[in-house]
């Protein structure tokens, strides 16, 4: 009866998570400016009352008597590991920094939309430094309870079990490599010519939903909207997207979306049977974004996907069938254009990992206590010299301002970027072994095959199993830089 | 020290009251139909959460300890007052019950969406006959704990203080009268020219945004958006109205928004110093009802109004300046037209409140058990046949599946339409004698004045005075008929 307890305890937990996903969806896509104090209230509250109910001191003892339950099954057990793993990191919490932590955030986020139009480093200092201070609380106590560094503390929350000690020899094989396929990319590469047009939003919306609809999102369970960023929000059968317009770049925010819905498809595709309960839930965010990854970029930004939208494309906009810019070719340069740039989410996958080291290292120091925020301009600058040849003094906007996450006290989490562009390629290279006409269907616009393999090898997995062993299940290996370099090669060089 | 904890609790009840108002619009205007199951659990939930905040045990020790205490001031000692209003009514029905009714009537408001536009009575009948005997049992519940007649008991939740002792009388005179004001109105009335040209949404969003700007809606705090009903949800700081639009009748959707800009006047309106807490909100609902209405049916659909606004109509749509069709006489005609119909939200003015009265007929004896889910359709068509002389046989549509208030729970607040129709006259008449130079600040569009006047009338006073106390306060008297019907004869017979 102590399994039950927790399942049906949980699906409370899974009730105020729902909330708690619609209300902030809701606070990107439509929340007045006025709205935002009460909004941060009340997100604090939901939170406060999440965690409440997760660290419910009942719940150890239930999860003790599950443990002796001698008729679970194996998703039942996973459910209850799962289950104490939160117990556990929301035991290590209390609860006054919690509601603490999601105010500060929710203001912070507030303040760093309009500092950030202005550049204005100093408005927004403050606010981080205070969500930073919490940051670093929320740090050294879970890694006092779970017996982790502060900062693996912070990343397990994101990806569970990942640690620096797995990241660091990947991200130094990057550090090491990735200049010189830079530069190869770059002398390899063909300008494009420029897709002609003003592009009306409307149509560039129907479009989306048109590619949406067609790689098998689930609008009867989901929608697209308009944010000032990119995202996908929501819960798995009311899945939010969001993607932003501009009249002169059509494909930005095409990619944007299909980014979102290889995301999107995840959460749609999960196991309907455990709704609600931690092991139905996503995985790790390294694997949430080898999803989305492997969509847009293994998928949607490769030859095959190209010849089969490019005509579809150019009917979205009225172009011209002689026009070779509509052409699979010269949609194909765009989409693999190799620009280094001040912009981690208007990069290319060449130059990325590169944004990500940076912010790695950086909050990485944050956390120690060796880098507080007045440190930060001069460390990005520093870092987007060595890594990108850039020089970004002064430039707060486009430099370390320019992501939200800091911000909003995500602190360990971007190292998960990076992460799942690895596992998107191991993944994608497992894809075509199992699916051995591939590249063929996808040049016909048929998804189906692929669809189905990432459900029954991700999407319906849950987590009755963690990130590195539903890579080992389905790929053989372990998480390493291999294919990845192996994709950009192909796909860049040539 | 009690009042202070009374006021920390509280605070957070709102937050959760925050989440509730947002998830609720959400699913009006954005969710897609899949994520309906999750949503009424989230939402069950909610209520859940706030329903055990509220009927806490400490709550009554700290109302008792801050009754004691001498240095509270009179708003402080009005929000004991409606705290301990609000405990009781939360004590009054068990956690279970509180649940169970908002899943039920948020599942059953689901499958009323789809079976009304099918016509489809027996597919509702099931959910609707559970969500009456929830009702009921609420009505039970709140009816022995606060010593009231069951019916009067979830009056008094929607309007609070309001009996059937009050309203018997009024509703008896209007039933009596109104048939012989109908008649001579329509008499009377003077058939309008159509509107020339299709409206375009875009356009007629717009204009609304337009009017609302200028009656002095925030957009800081707040929006418009569509749903397939108009109404008016959110809070104070984040109200969001919502309409619908007809190609055909570009007034059909504006003066449902500036009937719903009434309402958010009023919740934007609201004590600033005293939100998230009982005496900081809006009114009873005959209140709130007074506020839409004395902006939609006393100012907005009267000469002078139509005088300021047909202009600015005439030119949104592009219309020609000689084409009398958009003077404000023809305008006026049209808001003024009489027509005995089967829909409550398309009737006028005049025969409104016999819908009301057939409605508040059926539901008390639903609520006494003297009628079953069975028995509405036969006794929805005598009460159009008595009233209206309209036969509804076989129309459940436009018949008693035409508002979603039974299948949402929502019983015992009908009669707070026409409480609100009447309330809004008087208050009219007592403006028209504070402001003189009333009508040509309408006429000039200098809303102004009149805001003001409802602000420091209603809109600030909160919670901290009844309906009846404020109705007494400005106007001098007691609620009745006489304001309403000297309206309607000059309005309508002239």
């Amino acid at each position: 009866m102590s399994y039950a307890a927790l399942h049906g305890w949980f699906e409370r937990v899974g009730n105020v998570r729902h909330a708690q996903a619609m209300l902030s969806w809701d606070e990107a896509v439509n929340m007045p400016p006025g709205g935002g104090v009460a909004r941060a209230e009340s997100l604090a509250e939901l939170a406060r009352v999440a965690h409440d109910r997760v660290s419910d001191t009942r719940v150890g003892g239930w999860i003790a008597d599950a443990r002796a339950e001698a008729d679970l099954d194996p998703w039942q057990r996973a459910n209850v590991d799962q289950i104490e793993r939160a117990w556990l990191r929301a035991r290590a919490v209390p609860a006054d920094l919690v509601a603490a932590s999601s105010r500060a955030n929710t203001l912070c986020e507030q303040t760093w939309r309009t500092a950030r139009p202005r550049n204005d480093w100093d408005a927004i200092a403050a606010p981080l430094e205070e969500g930073l201070a919490l940051a670093r609380e929320r740090a050294a106590c879970l890694g006092a309870a779970l017996g982790l560094a502060p900062y693996d503390a912070l990343l397990d929350g994101y990806e569970p079990g990942m640690s620096r000690e797995v990241i660091d020899p990947v991200f130094a094989r990057l550090k090491e490599t990735l200049p010189g396929v830079v530069d190869a990319a770059l002398a390899a590469q063909r300008d494009p010519l420029p897709l002609p047009g003003a592009f009306e939003e409307g149509r560039q919306k129907e479009l989306a939903e048109t590619l949406m609809r067609r790689l098998g999102f689930d609008f009867d369970r989901g929608r697209l909207d308009t944010s000032h960023h990119p995202f996908c929000g929501g819960r798995p059968d009311d899945v939010r997207i969001t993607t932003r317009y501009s009249a002169a770049d059509p494909l930005e925010s095409l990619f944007a979306v299909l980014h979102e819905t290889g995301h999107a498809l995840y959460e749609q595709g999960l196991p309907r049977e455990w709704r609600g309960q931690p092991v139905g839930e996503s995985g790790g965010m390294a694997l949430h974004e080898s999803q989305s990854l492997f969509m847009e970029r293994q998928v949607c930004r490769g030859a095959e996907f190209l010849r089969f939208a490019a005509p579809i494309l150019r009917d979205a906009f009225g172009g011209d069938r002689e026009d070779p810019a509509w052409s699979a070719d010269n949609l194909g340069r765009i989409a693999a254009r190799v620009r280094p740039g001040r912009i981690r989410v208007d990069a290319d996958e060449v130059t990325y990992p590169l944004h990500i080291t940076l912010r790695y290292e950086i909050e990485q120091a944050l956390v120690a206590g060796e880098m507080d925020v007045g440190d930060i301009p001069a460390a990005w600058n520093a870092g987007m010299q060595a890594y990108l040849g850039i020089d970004t003094s002064g430039d707060f906007r486009d430099g370390p301002m320019q992501d939200v996450h800091w911000f909003t006290g995500l602190v360990g989490y971007f190292p998960t970027y990076t992460l799942g562009a690895l596992t998107a390629a191991q993944l994608f290279e497992a894809a075509a072994e199992d699916l051995p006409n591939l590249d063929d269907a996808i040049a016909r616009g048929d998804f189906e095959g692929l669809r189905e393999w990432l459900r029954a090898s991700v999407h319906s997995v849950g987590r009755s199993r963690g990130t590195l062993e539903i890579v080992h299940a389905v790929t053989g290996g372990e998480l390493g830089v291999e294919a990845f370099l192996a994709h950009l090669r192909r796909r860049y060089i040539g």
